[in-house]
């Protein structure tokens, strides 16, 4: 076990379908940040040169500046091994060696995981999960993606894959979802899936606030029209979150009766809606999860865009200590 | 940490609504075994005397014959105080120090834990769980229970309730279920519940076998009548054990998603309908999971209903080696 520096510096990088964002960190605190459009770059060789690229601009150059190097990616990892095995929204991802790849090509010391396990370990250091034992960590975007901390320590499953809270099922049947299964949860709360819906809807009610939002262009809709409309007292907007809440309230009672955890953590985009989705979540948890377990605190991530760059940067800092 | 001779003996105590059986283990084998009627003498006091009784006749007195005795009891207990903090099945058990009160009494350490936990970890240690890192144990009965084992340790949750997989909800909307929730595993494939689907079909359906087997009576229906008509070739009773598993699992297939386990053992009365029953798990599993998951082995458990006492006595040598 090595002794880390209490000053010591850490890059962690945040790979997403969009943006590669990389940020130099001291404990929770982000010192300096780049952020790249990946699009098609996102491949693991445009990555590999982005990353390097990234880490130039932030000032680190091999050997110097920063201690280690953590990654966080939106796929299937190996760990600690450190190979991609999938990513469903990353062109070319399949049986990659990232933490090798780019540890040579650093020239400092790199540990790669699960994107959504990088957030839930900065929420849990330095977020809504302090001081947790045992923790649920909830992200939700695009994916519905989860993190589990047990008996005060990060779990990753015996492939690489637990915490998959998006794909609890919901009911006996319901949509395929690509992740094999069906009528999964990110079936239901995806933002893809509430989009899909709220359109539906919209179709059938003329006077939702929504329409003047998106000045009468359904493709206009996103999760923020949502969210406005819903401040603004659009019942179409708040039964669109009062849907997800109960849906995300049903899968959270299961892993709730599984896991007896002592917090939940939901952060992710769709998370902004605040209360309006909170609400729907802790009552049916309320009414969902056994006596004497309904009362766990359900409570909003705190770290929003940056959990990725500091619990990457965490992992790195974890995994040194421990090497 | 204390070594614990390799040759040591261990009483183990598996405390249930209808008998209370305790056994001298050493290791994996039962040496003696009693088993004395408990009905209304299953309160906290009446238990203790049952207890202290056993081991009369067992042999142990105190200070001699055993290091330490294990109790496996069906209710909520916080671990690892010992406190009972309440027995659905059993009268007068509301915050009882069993622990604290048995050792006082016995002369012996005495440890205390739920039955499902201890059965699990009879089958981690020595049955179908053998050499599995993360391992989800069920057993099927009145109540449908559930054990974890998670990166190689046994896991009970924040407050002593993790794992019951008999609550996992398995739809938004269905039966009330005593545990607080609603459509949970249990309202499906609990003893009762599987006995009063079958007597309903049976209604509808006078040339099932089963009618013959029971005399005419469908009071005299019970799990072994289902699994003999099973066999026999009866339609209904094979759809009995084939919805049952479907039941189990979609609810396995929420476990194998958040917990990627290694190995999934199933124990407990109708796990003896055998392939009738683990057949449409697996091929539900198979079709619910996620891709990489599927495959995860599930398997009978293999110390039948020796595993409540071999796994106390277990628990006792884990916890006097830890103390």
């Amino acid at each position: 076990m090595r002794t880390v520096a209490r000053r010591a510096v850490f890059v962690g990088v945040d790979i997403g379908g969009t943006f590669l964002k990389a940020g130099l960190v001291r404990g929770s605190r982000l010192l300096r940040e780049v952020s790249i459009p990946t699009g098609r770059a996102a491949t693991p060789a445009g990555t590999e040169f982005l990353v390097s690229e990234a880490l130039g601009r932030l000032g680190v150059s091999s050997g110097g500046g920063a201690a280690a190097v953590g990654v966080g990616i939106p796929g299937l990892v190996r760990f600690p091994a450190g190979v991609v095995v999938s990513c469903v929204n990353l062109p070319g991802w399949k049986e990659v060696p990232l933490k090798k790849r780019l540890s040579r090509r650093l020239g400092l010391p790199v540990f790669v995981d699960n994107d959504v396990n990088v957030m839930t370990l900065a929420e849990w250091r330095y977020g809504a999960g302090k001081g947790a034992k045992n923790l649920v960590g909830v992200t939700l975007g695009t994916g519905v993606g989860g993190g589990l901390v047990i008996d005060g320590r990060f779990y990753r499953g015996s492939g690489g894959s637990a915490g998959e809270i998006g794909h609890l099922p919901l009911a006996a049947e319901g949509p395929a979802c690509p992740c094999g299964g069906r009528a999964c949860l990110e079936q239901t709360v995806g933002n893809k899936q509430i989009l899909g819906w709220v359109k539906g809807e919209l179709k059938k009610n003329r006077r939702s606030r929504i329409w003047t939002l998106i000045g009468d262009h359904l493709e206009a809709l996103t999760p923020e029209v949502i969210d406005r409309a819903c401040r603004e007292g659009d019942p179409l907007a708040r039964k669109a979150w009062r849907r997800s809440g109960e849906a995300i309230g049903l899968a959270l009672s299961g892993a709730v009766n599984l896991l007896n955890p002592d917090r939940i953590v939901i952060g992710g985009g769709i998370a902004k809606a605040g209360h309006w989705l909170f609400t729907p979540i802790r009552k049916t948890v309320r009414q969902r999860a056994m006596r004497g377990l309904k009362d766990v605190p359900i409570v909003p991530a705190r770290l929003g865009t940056q959990a990725g760059m500091i619990g990457a940067a965490r992992l790195a800092q974890e995994e040194l200590e421990r090497s």
